[in-house]
């Protein structure tokens, strides 16, 4: 194969859209956009959040993820596995320009602007394709839809309450 | 080390007690409990279903999970990761004694027993400790909770919704 | 690609016939029967012994087992690598239903019924793609035979002996 | 281990000074600084660079690189391994601020700021310590030095040309 | 911690004594002799062989094995799994001075010196601590035996063979 | 696909042609040479020293290395990575016949031959492409050249010295 510099690089980790229902804007570059990542094990993300935005619970099913602020500030936080009987711990920090945070592959997290000025974080991956699942997209907004059978029972609301759920918009901030 | 039989040995892989809201019992034989796991990269699980039993919504972070049934009948799904815009689908699949189902690793899936007899499956699962994540658990239930600014957002209900769902119970099946 | 739920199912982990020398069967679903475990680095075996049925000493090239008995009991046991000159140790267990043992990675192993009723073995296996070799069959039922002079001189008996051995019909319990 | 937030996180990663001999400074959060990225796989660096500053020719023996221009403008290249008798091929791109560029594991790579005006770079290494070694320092400026017959006779120039640069002072830019 | 040039040297690989029954010798430089080879994924051996020398079938439970004749010839081979059904193939090449073999993971394979002179190759190995299985002396000569009731069923042959094998001295040429 | 005894060996490792500049031929086995080696994590070399010949300064961007001496003696060395500001120290030995030595992954290494005899070596590598990057080759003889502002900067000599170095003709011992 005749590999190049363009097969190293991507140009567009631009300004995010935030002018949505929850505020920001995930931008990843994987192996999709950088396919010289093949097998190297990373990528990159720039997150973008406006005023009071929310990159809300997610996990990454084959990463873990490191991520600095470079405008604003973000409240971050992630919930541990099941402990042997002893719960789910919730970790939470509020990130200045230039503090750094680790979230651990798999583990439920989100990031917060609790402010009022924008945020931007930019973020590495441990993977060349991390995956994303935001949970309440995966769990009420699925094609086909999780049985409301299921999710009563797991969320201990009654089926009315999933099927009202089931039925929302659910948006996808990662572009 | 005077490594012998024992470090490679659990006897405790019994009949799960199913009585509880959830009708199900995971009993998961990690490093924790054989020793000589360590660094072999695998452990194993059995999963007691009552008549009507779940197994919620739940990930591992860091492994895939193999399960057949050796007793009784389950519906069984997961939801893939966030596909470009195209959104989180659903994979189920009812399967019956001697059938075996893959969930891959770090992604949302449950398993559930339909029927009016008990259900019994066996799982092979890829780290010597897999972690599991249960969602409603983890989401609602974790200490500290999460803010409920962050969660009334995530799934687009009122924070005394989610101020009631984190003042329940979250019942652990994980033993 | 277009994944569909069959991609990651398998219905054929049902009663070995054990109606052979060895008494016993082995029913291993790796990548070949489910496409979905690809670079996923697991498989499941069901392993079926009629009473004195003996799956014989053999390794897996490429993977550890996790097992455990779900009928009946079983007398299992492996052979450690050479010790720096202290020789190949023994471990045993006599497993009961819902006793676990684990088999690390390449090491020689076997499992024997030694009751009057049938026993059942459920398995995982930390690769996609385990492997086994069947400890007599590779070195005495191989195609080409290995040369009698390497066995001879190996196995310290008479080369008459080793073709002998070599003349017998070597059965492959695994499916 | 009684973990906590603070295991995951680094409060640091703040504008570094660049008042030096090669006008840059590379700021690197490893598993030294944040005890929780401990088998995860990942790190993140930032790296500040004054106008014509310099991120000399350098290696990362156990990490891939991928790196966003966050302010400014970067020159960045990488050479790569000896090809099969066709040698070792440069690969270039001028980095705008936005831009993304991967630096595959091991391979020779430097960034350059041609402007007039700092700039500044983050980077996710896939390695909790991916190390760095700069090449002229490590040929040249090591401690004991490398014997000049080697240096002279790999580098084509006589030994007191060696002698000389070995009298040099080799600046190290990671803090 | 203090690591020094020693950390990384070995000074022993020297001619191995083939005065044995099995007429060579194995010399294993693993992390045992080398602590710098920890976490480094590789090993190193030297095999000595007396006319008529054999290495007699083993396996390294974790690792390939690649190998060069340096003196003499030797006629060496592998036995792969069980194929689906068709049996174990052997493959088997005779290596001239400068040859160079490939014994994939945890397969069956032999070395024998069929020459009038002796016999020397060096070979790689990947992973700090490959192990060694020598074939008969792990089947027939562990501690404690096999059972005879499992030996005589696996091999084909009585249990008085499997006893008087049983008896026998099991060399291991591995120092 | 139809395997056979071919696909695991390589012919070829014979005495290397040292009559260049440098005195030295390294004849290195990969998967390149040998297709069986895919995905196996492994390859081996036979370097070749006239008496002064040199296997001058460079890294396996993919691998370790650990070599024997089989003929003659080597000295040789490495550098480790920057140091937390402590530098880069140089670790060498004197390699007689029978001494074997480590290359940690990625980091600047050399073999010199200081006697008055052929010297010969061989070496493990892990990785089934370790690939090989000569630091004066990929420094100053790269295609394109590397700008010479940055040169004269990292190496702290002035452009002319740069382009007469970049003038010169690098020669690769690698075949």
């Amino acid at each position: 194969m005749d590999v190049k510099a363009e097969d190293f690089f991507f140009g567009g980790l631009k300004t995010g859209n935030t002018t949505n229902k929850l505020g920001s804007s995930v931008n990843l570059v994987n192996v999709d956009k950088i396919a010289g990542l093949n097998t190297l094990g990373i990528s990159l993300a720039r997150i973008d959040f406006a005023p009071f935005g929310l990159n809300p619970p997610h996990t990454h099913p084959r990463a873990t993820e490191i991520l600095t602020v470079i405008e604003g500030e973000l409240y971050v936080g992630f919930v541990t596995s099941n402990l042997n009987g002893g719960g789910n711990k919730l970790f939470t920090k509020l990130l200045k320009k230039g503090d750094v945070f680790v979230f651990p592959q798999g583990l439920i997290h989100f990031q917060f602007n609790k402010g009022h000025t924008n945020a931007v974080a930019i973020a590495g991956l441990s993977s060349q394709n991390p995956g994303a699942i935001t949970i309440a997209n995966a769990v009420f907004g699925s094609k086909l839809p999780i049985s409301d059978d299921v999710l009563a029972k797991a969320f201990q609301v009654d089926k009315k309450t999933v099927d009202w759920l089931q039925a929302q918009f659910w948006m996808d901030n990662n572009n």
